[in-house]
């Protein structure tokens, strides 16, 4: 059955396995101690336009959000995140886990609003029982969003704004990273983000790897001890070459790139299918996941064809549906729901 | 200066303070072990009505709050409150400090809409995704609420028909119990709440005590080795006694009553005063503490003569200002405030 | 029954219930705002000889080790401890719960000796793995220890400057801390305490208070938004008149050295009793408690004179006895002892 | 170089990796949903004999380890451990990060001695103050041990023994547990571990794969909502697959005993050319680790021919080294190191 059904249905992007054959008898330092690891690394700081940044990989989205959340906040504060955020709905309290709220926004189209997070800030601080508050010590916004849309550059350079004059650091959580740089729709580049946010993580399990994500650190504010942290997490992996070597083979040639290039190709095909259906969409999204509004029957239909998502509740009728595509959707595939009889 | 600021501006009701001192030379075993602790958990599962009750005593209100919430939940649960719940908001994250997520539905006058209950827990288990989220386990309310509401024995009996159905416990904050059940305007009473709910606590910080509240289990419910969570959240009191003796004292003669109708009787004549001098109620409250809106003029002014509490921001000119009376408020404190010159 | 069970058998000292009464209906700001705890602040920082010391008051010892431990330490680090140490024994894993380990360091007559410091420190930098270890992030001793000793200045001096030299800070648990400087045994002054540790509690709740432990910050270390920690463990008492009215008494006309004195006159005849009796010494204690070996029958006998406490298993026949005296023992309490025909 | 350093240094099995090419482009559900993890744990349940196993996957040992520990543990309860047990040394307080002990016992060559967790449980239980102590609630033993030793079947009937006479879990930790398995000296099987223990684990990782490690709770004990209590440790893979086609491989015609027999036939020939140099074992290790003592200048002069581990200080002069094999290990491999003119 062709699947629409998430960016992680597929193993890895090919070049990554013949990575890790070709790599394979080489005898490495456990724990991210290899040179692959360390190229990955310098070929990350190059293609952020970051040289002095800090790269750490860790095994997947959720692991990557406690560890560097609660490593970077103080004992005080708390994590500011869209109501919608994926640390706020879907880590299953993996940030309270860590002993610190999830100080939650209003979210519009999964975002945050600038001027939202601005009258959070203000109205927190005028307020004379804050010492009884958690404290806000960090904005975490995901770009793409959980419904796939994008920050503008404008929009960033107003949260980053916000959060440098209140002096927290403003975290990007990039699990579709590629998607949302190679969107014909944003203006936003890895380096725009490099520039504005503090700390940020380049998606790698969601954009053709088997597992594992770069945390970019662009400020020298990596926390002290980190690997400790990480191992206490129980985050540390301890053949780390198999991060090292598929970020390597992402950051070659662009790949990263190249791949997530061809995934918004086929999410913009994906879109004119949806249109020339006549499928009502749920939300206006550049990236790779779009989702639609169906009902049951609607969903028993397409399911003859295609596997998707059932991504939530939209009404007592329609099922909010994602279709989405990867750096594995091919044509081929596509095809197949152009031509399902819906 | 006469004080309206809050309701523990003052000691202890002198019949506690008697009590201390009567009892001061007896030597009694600690932790909780002594025959005064023992007599005082009688007289308040009397008090409730149930005889099968567990009663424990704790020092402090966010401690009982982060105590029974955390050993109640079982590790993949958070607790649901109203976005206005003092452990979602004043608690400087002692709740989430246990691992727990609290889960916020938006309040109606401090109080949890037993509709909206009812739609987010359906909301939650219709959810394909809710295997990754935090399950609601508990349904924390207070009473009287924050902004001093009060829940019906309606609205009680709906909230508790669904935890029943959902089988979650049902937990009611009672920081200001006495007062709420001395409301002219309440139909609930302290067995009603003993029937309802499935754990709750008795303020006693609040209520005439130097410190303390009592846990009351209605359900025989009593978390597994209760002592040792107690202590290994830092909570149990060495001397024990120190809790006994004032909840001994304060259920003898019905006292905790007694003292709560005379704030309920001062705090009906605060708002006649307030109505006469034509102040803005932020709220209406059947209870002893009254919300009303201030400029910044009027707040300089009425500072001449009593204190009060900002308790919080209502709009870019007006602030939220909190009078509030208690065992120790006096005709003659009130009287002050009625010569006030505003 | 008299009582030589603990030391925390009665109520508070006579004075400090006076305290209470006189300030009873002083209407005061809460959390520790009032002008009494500033008082009780100033008092203690004349007492220590540091007038830059932070002063900040804690309802009891668990809590107490468990907040400044928290506190205090990194991420990556743990507190080292002796193997008898309270928080590695006694204290139902309230500092794991914090998240940290304890690193214990076997004990020699309750405490740490500093060539055995010395070596774990150098040990644990010498390890290669010590990137996949614990950290010793502070060093944790009582004194008085549990068994009752005293660490001579010398021995403090040599243990401050091993943590200097590693860049770790001394933490001085003083539960008892009254007994141990009002030993006739010791060459520790209030001050040298102040010098030589970077932060410890003067015991309150068994040395005359209600309950209450002062913590004294003396390197101007205190921990930020240090108030907002301890609500967020629970700590924070709404009335914290509660604490600073006891704890300024305590420091007026150096009541609490001279109560503490009276305890050990009174430990020292309790010693002679003791001696006479012929009973058996499980440790050489200069301080109020005195442990001694006995069998069930001994313990039979005594606990028709006197209350005890069964403080540990010797061995198959013997448990370890305690006597403690306090403020409150009187020279009749001893009588009743002495009298015994045992 | 030729790598003896440790059992992880090269990637996965040629096989494992062939699995993952062949299945690379398979549509799969996420989250271990998918049928090559179904058929994995059906083979590991049919290895142990044990057709009621539950069986899940998670990434690494010190990640599986804080997940088992943390979810398997009340509230009130540690984990009883050898001093040199990984949990208690080498996982960066992983377990104290959930808000547990970990109860140390003396090891002996690695192990728990059945007499020393005997007698810790009756001295426990006999402490009249266990009520404010850490209750034992799991044994935590590693098989093959940390320095490579193992429990004989005798010595694990014991120690289940004593934990069902307890009624607490036995766990585990078979991060080598092939090499164990395959070890000519011992005569304890799978379904000996599966039939006495509680739950353990058969690591993945260091025994061929790229990462993972299969945990078996073998009392139909696995906790409720497990993996919500994964997802919230940071533990979930998105991509399921990665783990259990790993293991599917590993359990298909008994390859995981192969290659652990094989490296166990290397073992004993590198025990052979250590004899044969003359030099000294620090522990006699029937498995897959030999450790040996060595002076700077002897690690200087072996480290021109092969890579190896500096496993810990020993003396002033001596480092004990350690020396692996793995899968992976070749004739080839040993013939240098028996070259090596040492």
């Amino acid at each position: 059955m062709v699947s629409f059904e998430c960016d992680y249905i597929a193993g890895a992007h090919p070049a990554i396995l013949r990575s890790l054959i070709e790599t394979n008898y080489e005898p490495l330092p456990g724990y991210g101690m290899d040179h692959y690891t360390e190229s990955a690394k310098a070929k990350i700081r190059k293609a952020c336009g970051l040289e002095t940044a800090d790269v750490e990989f860790i095994t997947g989205g959720t692991q990557t959000n406690a560890v560097v959340i609660s490593t970077m906040l103080h004992d005080w504060e708390g994590v500011i995140a869209a109501s919608s955020g994926h640390v706020n709905v879907h880590e299953s309290g993996a940030i309270e886990y860590t002993g610190h709220k999830v100080l939650s926004i209003p979210e519009k189209n999964g975002k945050i609003d600038p001027e939202d997070l601005r009258n959070y800030l203000v109205r927190f601080y005028s307020d004379a029982t804050h010492e009884h508050m958690v404290f806000p010590g960090m904005v975490y916004i995901s770009h793409p969003t959980e419904p796939g849309t994008l920050y503008s550059k404008r929009e960033l350079e107003e949260l980053s704004g916000i959060c440098h004059e209140y002096n927290i650091p403003l975290y990007l959580d990039g699990a579709r990273l590629g998607y949302g740089l190679m969107s014909k729709d944003t203006d936003v580049t890895l380096e725009d983000i490099a520039r504005l946010t503090d700390v940020f993580y380049i998606g790698g399990t969601k954009v053709g790897a088997l597992l594992g994500e770069a945390v970019v650190f662009t400020k020298n504010n990596k926390p002290a001890h980190f690997m400790n942290s990480v191992k206490k997490r129980g985050a540390l992996l301890a053949k780390g070459r198999v991060l090292g070597i598929q970020f390597d083979t992402l950051f070659t040639d662009d790949l990263y790139f190249r791949i997530s290039k061809h995934a918004m190709d086929m999410a913009g095909k994906l879109k004119e299918i949806i249109i020339s259906k006549g499928w009502e969409f749920y939300i206006d999204s550049p990236t790779n996941q779009q989702l639609i509004l169906m009902n049951e029957e609607q969903m028993a239909e397409l399911g003859k064809y295609v596997t998707f998502d059932r991504w939530g509740v939209y009404d007592e009728e329609r099922t909010i549906v994602r279709l989405a595509t990867s750096w594995s959707t091919s044509d081929d595939d596509l095809q197949v729901l152009r031509d399902a009889p819906l």
